[in-house]
């Protein structure tokens, strides 16, 4: 089956806006088998709309469009492909009612405008919005089929994911066949190097299609076994993980969809550890990614962000000749740090950062990108050195993940070191 | 002048690769002002680059073309071109010299495909590359312009500028026009709200054009003026901001680029005061946002997140007795944070965050969603309620935006009351 994908707005011709909705879509349907025949942006304009869709309608068996749904003046996707087909246009009154009462509950002004989301082409099916207020649908035309979602990145993914996806598997059931997913989520190697090290896997005769998704600073690898039988699917998967696991075993910190702060909000709370968080070159992050569980306050006592060094000093207790001596920047400060917030909260745990983000503040010994980050406990304090060369925000980025990398990997058993 | 952008490789089809191209070179194309009236991906296939060059060429008057020059099997972008319009390839020796030379001075293996970098269709004219091995060209057909660039950012970045820009001056002079653009960045309206208050204003006689970008929580306007010269373009573009500027006044917090907290970090710079940040509901998401400004440690002494009521009480002063009868949650207990990491830091300002994030935690006097926001400094503490309905991770997003925002209006002296 061939798909075509038209994402649709002005802020793609003008560049405002890479199309990340595309390169999402893409990869959700070459993990069904199925291909993309061409991407294509357009503006929000009724002729240029029409003029596009046609033109991949010729191409393809279904179109997704994706943008254009929302309230606004400029959003005329629903219009224009209700003109394009000939089609009138009414008022799905359960949509209605959906979209009023989220203002109702939300206590939002209602703006009349917003009542254009429940407006549909003659013949459309909608497509549940379970994450905003503007539902897609679905209208066969000319043989061929036509979705239309949100342009919003998260609800264009659910959408995809919940209601295009197994609608083009219902209308096209010679393509029907069972289907099992695996995410494995990695840290600390390149997308190249993951690349590298499972190409000469041969997933083709398990029947698995693998896709790799940088996700900054993370690398995904999703395995999609087709089978006859959804237990032969199960069990292809279940040998190609295995191959994928033993070539890049100590990177993976998630089977399935679990982030890393979830994945050490599970390990805390199995084995019953607090932890408090003395942050500085990461500003607050790491206590921020923590925190971005719900539930974290059962685990996670508080968190300092020791940007001064009167902070460290008066509330970590890091000795003031150290900071002069070793550098506010050094291993002796990091474990201090990971010492001193432990002891202060009280937590069986103290995790620390300290380090140079950038784009300033960098030397010939410790240039942007140093980081050390410490972790204590009872018995032991360990520290890691890690140098990257990003730009300030992923240089945060990554001193997060790496500390929370850490952190996992000592939760599970697998830090050695005793110094 | 109508623009066509065709990238071209299997990696955009199955995204594996997100196109990042095409939004630059959109981006490039509009501050030309000139028009990108299509944008399209397509694999490495003669036939489907064949048609899609087609169908590019009966929108537009000129088509840039990224991707598929390099010196592998797939690389097909130069035969397909030259096999579309009927053109014999040659090779430029000029071009294959300076390529050997590249492979010399970095002492590679030559390898005999690369000399594939070298050939040209007929009537090409060679642009050169000075990141890589692979030259792009410009081509004449059919009255239209074909320009073919590398797919690899950085060379099509370059090339882009100082390859393409130019020539496309040179051959379209008729279309010479002067723009300005302006970005009005705004908080506390939703885009339905923003477009009802401007909807009205007549941009067009002003030869403006108005554009809507949420950017969650945020929703950003831009306005771009076109005019026979570079003078009336910018005396339009001040009248329409002006006319913007009436109706949303109070939600505006930037004028150009610049986010919430390199705002916040001028204004803080500008009057020389120091500031403390003291977080609960928002996990350490204020102070990271305020760390995400490079020099932030010029004002920001530290932020402590205080997620359990014993940080609240040791670190702060908190009261026990008020955290029990008027809850964590409360407009108390945000006051009291404020001053009380204002005092333990010894600086200009405190400002603090409670509330509930959610999912789980809330009751029916205090739903999830529900934040108190508290700002001190030596003479009052001023205090604002505010109530979103969101997910947790948009919750934090709110919660930390509305605590900038504050802090913001308090900086320009927007803030009157005194309790």
């Amino acid at each position: 089956m061939k798909i075509g994908i038209l994402t649709i707005g002005n802020e793609l011709m003008n560049g405002r806006t890479a199309d990340t909705n595309a390169s999402f879509i893409a990869r959700e349907i070459n993990l069904q088998s199925w291909q993309v025949e061409a991407i294509m942006s357009v503006g929000d304009d009724f002729a240029s709309i029409k003029n596009r869709l046609d033109y991949l309608m010729s191409l393809t068996d279904a179109v997704i469009c994706s943008g254009g749904l929302g309230p606004t003046a400029d959003d005329i996707t629903t219009a224009a492909i209700a003109q394009a087909f000939g089609l009138p246009l009414y008022t799905d009154e359960n949509v209605l009612t959906y979209i009023k009462d989220i203002f109702t509950k939300f206590n939002l002004r209602w703006v009349e405008n917003n009542a254009k989301q429940a407006m549909f082409p003659q013949g459309a099916e909608v497509i549940p919005n379970s994450r905003g207020t503007a539902p897609g649908f679905s209208l066969s035309v000319e043989g061929k089929l036509i979705f239309v979602i949100p342009g919003v990145p998260a609800e264009a993914k659910l959408m995809i994911t919940h209601g295009v996806i197994p609608a083009l598997r219902k209308q096209f059931p010679q393509n029907e066949q069972h289907a099992a997913k695996q995410t494995i989520k990695t840290f600390g190697l390149s997308e190249a190097a993951v690349d590298d090290r499972l190409k000469d896997i041969d997933f083709k005769s398990l029947g698995v299609n693998i896709g790799f998704y940088p996700v900054f600073p993370e690398n995904h690898i999703v395995l999609i076994s087709r089978s006859k039988t959804q237990d032969q699917a199960q069990i292809n998967l279940q040998k190609a993980q295995d191959k994928v696991s033993a070539r890049v075993q100590d990177y993976i910190f998630s089977y399935g969809e679990k982030t890393l702060e979830e994945v050490i909000a599970a390990l805390l709370t199995e084995k019953k550890l607090t932890i408090a968080v003395a942050e500085s070159c990461t500003g607050g992050l790491i206590t921020n990614r923590l925190t971005d569980v719900s539930g974290s306050s059962d685990y996670l006592e508080r968190g300092l962000v020791t940007y001064s060094n009167a902070a460290k000093i008066s509330m970590l207790g890091v000795p003031a000749d150290i900071i002069e001596k070793q550098g506010a920047v050094s291993e002796e400060t990091a474990r201090l740090m990971a010492e001193g917030v432990r002891k202060l909260a009280g937590t069986d745990l103290g995790i620390s950062s300290t380090g140079i983000a950038g784009p300033t503040g960098g030397s010939k010994e410790k240039p942007v990108g140093t980081v050390y980050i410490a972790l204590a406990d009872s018995k032991q304090t360990i520290c890691r050195h890690y140098a990257y060369r990003w730009d300030r925000k992923r240089n945060k980025d990554m001193f997060s993940e790496a500390a929370l990398f850490l952190l996992k990997n000592y939760l599970q058993g697998k830090i050695n070191d005793t110094r």
